[in-house]
């Protein structure tokens, strides 16, 4: 079973389009939660997923809720700049879910406070200043942590 | 000391502009070898790194010779996928460089030649049209592999 990317309410296309390209790279599924700040036949998107989007197992969902409802009982992780573990502190198992925010203002607290106890973040320096790194960069950080925890089955 | 991530020739300014977020963003130092694709003044570089251009440790060189005569005896580890070792197999140390090619072509044969016990690569799907990653996320995936296994140090 694959791994699973779902992006909540993404705003920028080059963003979901690189994410596109680790998705299909990895034969990980990809789950995007509307509304979403770009048509899917974007040109922007399409062209930093490349032409990999027949590749790609993509979900889109009319709303969170519908997400909730159709993958109940899935094991989900949620980034967060407020989660008080490190993703590496997690064991990760096949068929699960990394949720990631959109760009401006990540995943809203009503959804993170159902679920603190599977809220993770990716370390950075002290400095709030600089304490920011891109969406696709965080998402691949952790998909490829999650990765290597499972071995990198079927990946060469 | 900190980590330093190289990228040799680097072409577009976004990929650049996101990774310079994250080297500030990891106290990360980075070192581009010219030429590069953009002038350092380029807006999209600055947008995609934001305002954190002060806050990050920049070296620019004028060609390859001179970053490997300033860096001599440094343990330098070569991102490609010629590689035979996946990026995991490393066992790294603080203050070691990863370097990056050129998005369009990589880091030269001749350069990898001389270093083969250091490449490095990141495990994707056997699906030669599938098996590519955006430059800044492969930087990120293996910059914050180096990094986990330095403990976060300085990091929270």
């Amino acid at each position: 079973m694959p791994v699973n990317v779902v992006l909540y309410q993404p705003e920028i296309p080059p963003n979901t389009g690189t994410i596109a390209r680790t998705c299909a790279a990895t034969g990980t599924s990809l789950h995007l939660i509307k509304p979403l700040g770009f048509s899917i036949e974007d040109k922007h998107l399409k062209r930093a997923g490349l032409d990999y989007w027949h590749l790609l197992d993509l979900h889109i969902y009319e709303n969170v809720e519908e997400f909730f409802e159709k993958n109940k009982g899935k094991r989900i992780y949620f980034g967060t700049t407020k989660a008080k573990s490190y993703y590496t502190d997690m064991t990760y198992e096949e068929d699960c879910f990394i949720m990631f925010g959109k760009e401006t203002a990540g995943i809203p607290m009503d959804i993170l406070n159902k679920h603190m106890d599977t809220c993770i973040k990716i370390p950075m320096v002290k400095n709030e200043k600089a304490r920011s790194l891109n969406l696709s960069n965080s998402v691949n950080i952790v998909l490829y942590e999650v990765l290597r925890q499972l071995g990198f089955k079927d990946l060469v």
